[in-house]
């Protein structure tokens, strides 16, 4: 089935809000296995709004129209959709019910535009607001499903994930559902990610692969309709192996799932070995440490750091030979490695890591913007690494926590 | 001028990413005085796309289209475009250059796939991609206006602020433009300045003033049409006066400018004084010194400081009692003073600063998630405040970083 979500509200075209409504109705809809193929939003008039759904209706099954369900002059969904179906409006029993306890509960003053909210399509149902006073509608006519949703995104989910996505269930049957994963790469670039696979990439259909670049890192989403989620598993899993085992791809993968990152799975991979971490940073200011901590329960592996902006803080603090540090610089091998060494020591930590360089606009001690070194201490010795990062300041400052983290990553995995 | 945003990308209609794009672009063609009547997105899919871009013709005489540049088979935005105005594709030299610049710069590899990325329609003109690599472009033909943009919305931002909407003026002559200012707040709630403010914003036509809610801000825009820009300086500055003296609102304005931000302001503020600064952070973990190091310059002031993420990293980095700090705990008036005069004094900063507190979402010592202590070191003295937040882990780091860069600038504005 294909569907289209026709949100609605001059605020949205305003740019005021960010129409977060149309993602997650989508999101939802594409995990029951339907396809959304297009979204429109109008404004709050009625002639386009009765224009967009009579386009929509010409190419999809299923129109799900978002917000225009209030009191005010405004809200016009309900009666758009009736009159555009030849339908009568109704009030809801039960939701004006809900509203006379409302006010009487709240004290607040009832007046009569209030009572439009209660209002259904005759011939279809009632989609009960869990949250709101506004009720929602349903209905199929001539072939086609159409469905109207309120607004407030506190209101909109638990409709649309209680109330109608059953009631489609039962009309349609269940022929099938979409199940899929999200693999996260980081240190390769889309186009690069992509001409590795592209022979993968052309030949599949089930499961398919659709990479993403985010902004620092790459994701693959594979999605499958399956009967049962053990018949899902199994081709997922098929295909994850065959990505994975790519040459140099499988190397940039570090984990999987919508929300995961990189800080999380590193965090978690110290807490897994009982490893713990310090650092001292200059370009980044602090960010690597900050972004350890954005993980819940970072204390059992983190207790504390360095922020070393300029090279005399690199000696005191650190307690780095002043002399030699002019000697090499502070965008160098020897600093990287310094500063991993004595935040090691300092803390007294497993891993010590370091980050020191060019976050740019401009260069410096004649090092061009984005040159960035990162070392790793641990009991075995110290080590570090060159890398260039291109760009703006912020994209080469969180980069370089990125690349922080990966190293780190990458040690844990293959220390015993 | 009407126009229709028309965004490209099926990871939208998948609902995974939301489409901030099109309040972006809403929001910046409206103070421009444009009239967005339709957001559309489709998938990346050349019949779709096509047939979107012959459906917004019909209806506005500017269509901008969002995303699709990039350098892979999906990315078919420039193809549509040309195919659909009968215009041919040519490389942009200079976008060809930064492109091999960069692949040179970074090492990585140069996949003929990426050249995609700097084709632009030959009658037309290009549109200097400022961040990455894929160029835009523009064109006029039979009367109506096309724009394609790139994605990524750090790409997306600046080629339409910086080279689109002023090509544009330039071909649409000025009629009375567009100025506007953005004032921004922090500290005060969305709906307590319009409640503040509600005389002042029902009366006015003309300035405009416009509310608007951020993550952890609030701003608000007051727009003109004018013919010359001192007309509209003087409006503008009338309004922001009247403004500013309403009691309870202007102590929480900080500054102008719609990239502005607090960080920005402090740290130019410390540049303009001459004062140094440094900071020991526990729950931000060193999000505080990295956000100052956001900023351009910032080593002017900032020379380094610590992260002290546990009890004993207090103790030891910071040479604070610790007898004295079990006894208060860590979440307290002592410890937050205590943390910013050791900052001062270890990093012989002139102004000292100190984060501790419980982000959440547990306890910690007895305190419930989101309070938070703030210590300000000077050599007038110490103090520490306590403040609450609620809400996410993510948020009670963001906010406590804020409060304490408010605490620095109105400190700085205090002193003489």
């Amino acid at each position: 089935m294909k569907a289209e979500i026709l949100t609605v509200g001059t605020e949205i075209l305003m740019g005021q809000i960010v129409n977060s409504n149309a993602a997650t109705i989508s999101e939802l809809l594409n995990d029951f296995g339907i396809d959304v193929v297009y979204h429109t939003t109008v404004g709050d008039n009625f002639q386009r709004m009765t224009r967009a759904l009579a386009q929509a209706e010409e190419r999809v099954d299923f129109i799900i129209m978002c917000g225009g369900l209030g009191p005010t002059e405004d809200d016009l969904t309900k009666e758009v959709l009736a009159k555009h179906l030849g339908e009568e409006l109704v009030q809801d029993k039960a939701g004006y019910q809900k509203l006379l306890d409302y006010f009487e509960k709240t004290g607040r003053e009832h007046t009569p535009n209030n009572d439009l909210q209660v209002l259904t399509l005759k011939g279809g149902e009632v989609l009960k607001n869990e949250v709101g006073l506004a009720v929602g509608s349903f209905i199929e006519k001539n072939g086609k499903f159409y469905a109207a949703l309120p607004g407030p995104p506190s209101e909109m989910r638990p409709m649309l994930s209680n109330v109608l996505l059953p009631k489609l269930a039962e009309k349609t049957g269940a022929n099938g559902k979409l199940y899929s994963r999200v693999l996260r790469f980081y240190g390769i670039g889309e186009s690069q990610l992509v001409t590795k696979l592209a022979d993968l990439i052309n030949q599949q259909t089930d499961p398919t692969i659709a990479p993403y670049a985010k902004e620092v890192e790459v994701t693959l989403r594979l999605a499958t309709k399956c009967k049962s989620e053990q018949e899902a598993n199994e081709k997922l899993e098929k295909i994850k192996q065959e990505i994975l085992k790519t040459e140099d791809v499988g190397e940039f993968f570090y984990g999987e799932g919508e929300y995961n990152t990189l800080a999380n799975v590193t965090v978690e991979l110290l807490k897994e070995k009982g490893v713990t971490i310090s650092a001292a940073e200059s370009l980044t200011a602090g960010m690597f440490q900050s972004t350890l901590c954005d993980i819940v329960g970072a204390s059992e592996i983190f207790k504390g750091g360095f922020v070393t902006y300029s090279q005399e803080t690199k000696a005191e603090f650190l307690g780095i030979n002043a002399e030699e540090l002019t000697q090499h610089g502070t965008v160098s091998e020897f600093c990287a490695k310094e500063m991993a060494r004595c935040a090691r020591e300092k803390s007294g930590a497993d891993i010590g890591v370091s980050l020191t360089g060019v976050a740019g606009p401009n260069t410096l001690e004649g090092k061009e913007a984005g040159t960035v070194w990162i070392g790793i201490a641990t009991k075995e010795g110290v080590y570090a690494l060159e890398h260039h990062f291109a760009r703006s300041r912020q994209f080469v400052r969180m980069n370089s926590v990125m690349k922080a983290l990966s190293m780190v990553h990458k040690e844990l995995l293959s220390c015993s």
